[in-house]
């Protein structure tokens, strides 16, 4: 019998698979997740209306009752809105629906490492213009890259994980005209920038924007994002997602973390962005640390001392936070969330701590 | 700008969205569903658990303590399980790593088409062996088939949805033995079977098995599924597994239903075997009825009546069923779940007024 794993396409098997360090810490800022759990009233309401659910049921086909309500959240049209396990799940649908051996797909790197991942694994062609020196997206450098190489599919994270830049809505529109690809934002981050490229959709067939439930919305641990695209480009994605993709209880949360977005979630936003600015400055004055502005929940800072020690001397006084030096362009950086502001404090006190011994 | 549908592919275009008819009733045995609700016990201590766990954290990285409990539970290594978001995810994230152009996928039909949509999507194509007359697999069609087309996957879903038919482990092993296919089971339905082919991991490779909580385990809103398969292949496949593919909330609802499997659900298992074949026998003095004797929680039912029309003549009377006569070798058929005695009692009830009429 032949090897069975010689089934496995050999690009497959020729990557690493993405893991994350199992490390646990009181202070966790390595995620950018929301550091105020889902407010007590959405996590009641949730329960309540799940006990008096048969959980041996499936759940909808489609579900479409969260559709209704996240088309009114953002200001577009239900058949144009497609929910799923998280972002990832929608992202890798729509990859798996245009990308396959002989497709492109352009990046700007350094960015979130799945969409690298999904289109190797369908058997694309990936291909990366880096972001400038400045850490900021190099659109002159990305139009060119369009007309040179007609990618099939252009994916922009914006705000961009891990760098925190984001790509202005009159950049992307030369984007979108410069090219006849399929172009995807992550939007995982908008609600910290104050901004959205979800109004070019209408004027845009070729736009699709990604969002998520794990960020601003405090849900991480419940998976849940959405995509707004088109009706007919949302069809064609919903071909390769998988029926009853959104779990009950999810969904059923995600309706309620709609309804109560105003009056229980946008403060926790309103206070992150504020700790952003004050924690931005505190490390700007840590001898040693230059802190990269950023439009999301998080910053990437640069590090005269090499972000695994930095990494490992917080761990030390538990506090953990992304080491992303293996990022390119990035080597000198590790990555930390906006916590709250005691947690903030306590980062800063560690970092003054640590960084003071080498001056 | 060109069409931004060109850059879906044509064979996705081509493809017709899977739906479902949203239908409802109060007699609902469409989903091949566990018509007893999950064990109180189990949602209590699962809303118990949850609510003490911050909801803005990301759940594990990997399920770990859940692969732990199925490993148990299955007889089998951790290394060797893989939990996701149903085992449709387990089973697309499996054809993502092994299937593209040029990769041929051999299925038995009918049967469930997520398979065929899913390879299709990918780029593959489809080799089908029909059923016997019988509508038994063809084991040595299926052996024909391949020496004669040297697929790379083979997919036998046993027991079968929708026929109900079993692949025995004797046969499968020749399956196996004459592959260099890796051999997918998908085994939603075994616990009503009596039977598992997990025994042959073991000694086989390239054996994967699938599995559900949607079925005997009574929790289809949660959407849990699991893989089983040796510990090389699993990983490959987990490289096609997005990172937090399993929530939090259904993690923990599929630890505590593993954990009361013994006391709380396998009763219910129990009752609905008993069920089947009381349904089977009554079903069979129905004049114009032919069931089909079923290794699973579903049969199907050859009518003397178009099938489209006894779904409508059961829906008036409240009763949800299968349509399934657009499947091959079907269109003579529709398909029952077995529900609860009371449910049984009532379709029972019905298709003698049905077909009383006609006789």
């Amino acid at each position: 019998m032949s090897n069975p794993l010689d089934r496995i396409k050999p690009r497959v098997r020729g990557l690493k698979a993405y893991t994350l360090s199992p490390d646990r810490a009181s202070v966790k800022i390595n995620q950018n997740e929301n550091p105020w759990d889902a407010p007590e009233a959405l996590k009641r309401e949730t329960l309540r209306r799940m006990s008096a659910r048969a959980w041996s049921r499936y759940p909808d086909f489609t579900p479409a009752s969260l559709h209704e309500k996240l088309a009114a959240f953002a200001g577009w049209t239900p058949e144009g809105v497609v929910a799923g396990n998280g972002s990832n799940e929608l992202i890798q649908a729509t990859l798996m629906v245009t990308v396959g051996e002989g497709k492109r797909v352009l990046i700007s790197e350094p960015t979130f490492a799945l969409y690298r991942q999904v289109a190797t694994v369908l058997g694309g062609e990936v291909l990366s213009v880096p972001l400038d020196d400045e850490l900021q997206f190099d659109t002159d450098a990305l139009r060119a890259a369009i007309e040179t190489d007609a990618p099939d599919v252009l994916i922009l994270c914006s705000p961009n994980n891990p760098t925190g830049c984001r790509v202005e809505e009159e950049e992307l529109e030369t984007l979108l005209e410069a090219s006849g690809a399929l172009v995807v934002v992550d939007e995982a981050y908008f609600e910290f920038s104050g901004r959205t490229v979800a109004g070019l959709l209408a004027r845009h067939e070729n736009l699709a924007v990604f969002r998520t439930f794990s960020k601003a919305m405090g849900l991480a641990a419940l998976r849940v994002g959405y995509l707004l695209a088109s009706p007919a480009l949302a069809r064609e994605v919903g071909k390769a997602v998988l029926p009853y993709n959104l779990n009950a209880f999810s969904q059923t949360a995600a309706e309620v973390a709609v309804e109560m977005y105003e009056a229980a979630l946008r403060p926790t936003v309103r206070k992150m962005v504020e700790e952003r600015g004050r924690l931005h400055a505190a490390l700007d004055e840590i001898g040693g640390l230059a802190p990269v502005r950023s439009r999301a929940n998080f910053m990437v800072v640069r590090s005269s001392i090499e972000p695994r020690r930095v990494f490992r001397e917080l761990l030390a006084r538990d506090i953990l936070v992304r080491d992303v030096s293996g990022y390119p362009m990035l080597a000198d950086y590790f990555r930390v969330s906006v916590g709250t502001p005691e947690e903030n404090d306590k980062l800063v006190a560690a970092l003054a701590e640590i960084f003071g011994g080498e001056n």
